[in-house]
């Protein structure tokens, strides 16, 4: 039987994780595509249910032992789908709530504070997952991370990151220096030059994409940093900015 | 009088600045919000007609001597605007047509084959003007420099930058070359380590996000050069890992 109504039940449940809301109520995000799917459920996520278009027999297949692979019409895949032009398959599948401590026992450290678009979240996901970074600390004010937008972008490096989900930032940061790590925020007040030493275990703060950090994360730093920009445009944008971070520190401690 | 109707005839026409093809019938890109606006003016760009929120007099009598300024409803700015929650202010600018030959007499420049992703495309020039380049040639291929999402995400960097737009890339590379430019071209199977050496002129050469450049521009390439990613992630972003090579790039020639 393959489902072509929008209105099915099971469509319209899909179709609201889209909004955070949805998420939150069903425990699960949305994942388009079969690369996505793959990576989250290698990394040990559950797929609850998946929607398999009616002329790929070979995904359906792929998925048949899964607790719930239904085939549907291109239509029905249109109408649970963000983008324009979807892939063949899409999936709710569960999210982790519980909240990981780091142990701070690794090398390079990412911390996030109300980063606001999805996108942007995703990119600087993707560049902490390609520095190896150990851990990322996510403040309460950052775009959702298993917002569709925030999944493509990451593009499956949400599933390979440990995550620490903070009320405060400021208070995750005291945490970090009590376990020796260097606590360097970027503020587009600081200094153009890195005090880091090789070897030294580092913190890299990020804000947001037109304030940056707030107040109480400015005192906790250990040094407030400005990326130089020799040319015209005022800054960069945030995900490229931590790019270029992740890649000097790691450059500089190993 | 202020323009209420989304029918009316300006209304309209401001609104096909939305597509490629409108910008081409109208030789103007559409400017979302009065920081844009004001560099473009600031860089010698004619506004043809600027519509200002009913509500917002300081910014009509900044824009009062200008050929065609109108005020307009809230729902107006709404309809021709592609955002969410749009600024008050939104204008038809004429875009330079012509061809600017570079003249290859700086230290640094970019090239871009087939950036699909008109986001990406405004970060990428956005990366370029924040690191000095002294020319931006863009291929036929690429998302286009004047649609609304890449303006935005240039913020402004659009007009600081001298951009050659040129059917083939590797033409433009083989005359980079007489000029004495190094050709250095990103590629997912070159190598890890740039050879740079101090004062050398240099072309950085990006290509599509899922595909990198293509074949005649490898047969260009001085150096075929891979970005060297330690963790899982198969690839960076091509805005962020633009912004890195940039980066990388000026710091070891200068």
């Amino acid at each position: 039987m393959v489902i072509r109504s929008t209105t099915n039940e099971k469509v319209k449940t899909m179709r609201t994780l889209q909004t955070k809301k949805g998420r939150k109520q069903q425990g699960c995000m949305l994942l388009e595509g079969n690369k996505l799917l793959k990576e989250a459920i290698e990394a040990g996520y559950q797929a609850r249910t998946i929607f398999v278009q009616e002329d790929a027999g070979n995904l359906y297949e792929q998925y048949i032992d899964f607790p719930e692979t239904l085939l549907v019409s291109r239509s029905v895949i249109e109408a649970v789908c963000e983008v324009n032009t979807p892939q063949k398959i899409v999936a709710a599948v569960e999210f982790k709530e519980e909240v990981t401590n780091l142990s701070y026992d690794g090398q390079v450290y990412l911390a996030l504070d109300q980063i606001q678009d999805p996108g942007n979240m995703g990119a600087i996901l993707r560049c902490a997952d390609a520095f190896g970074v150990s851990g990322v600390v996510i403040g309460a004010g950052c775009a959702d991370l298993y917002a569709p937008k925030c999944l493509r972008s990451a593009m499956g490096s949400t599933f390979h990151l440990k995550v620490d989900f903070v009320e405060s930032v400021a208070v995750a940061l005291e945490e970090a220096k009590k376990n020796d790590l260097f606590v360097l925020v970027t503020d587009l007040r600081g200094e153009g030059e890195m005090k880091l030493s090789a070897q030294q275990k580092t913190i890299l703060v990020i804000g947001n994409e037109g304030n940056g950090v707030s107040e109480e994360i400015l005192q906790v730093a250990d040094q407030r940093f400005r990326l130089p920009i020799p040319g015209r445009a005022e800054s960069l944008n945030v995900a490229v900015c931590t790019g270029i971070l992740l890649y000097e520190i790691t450059q500089q401690i190993f």
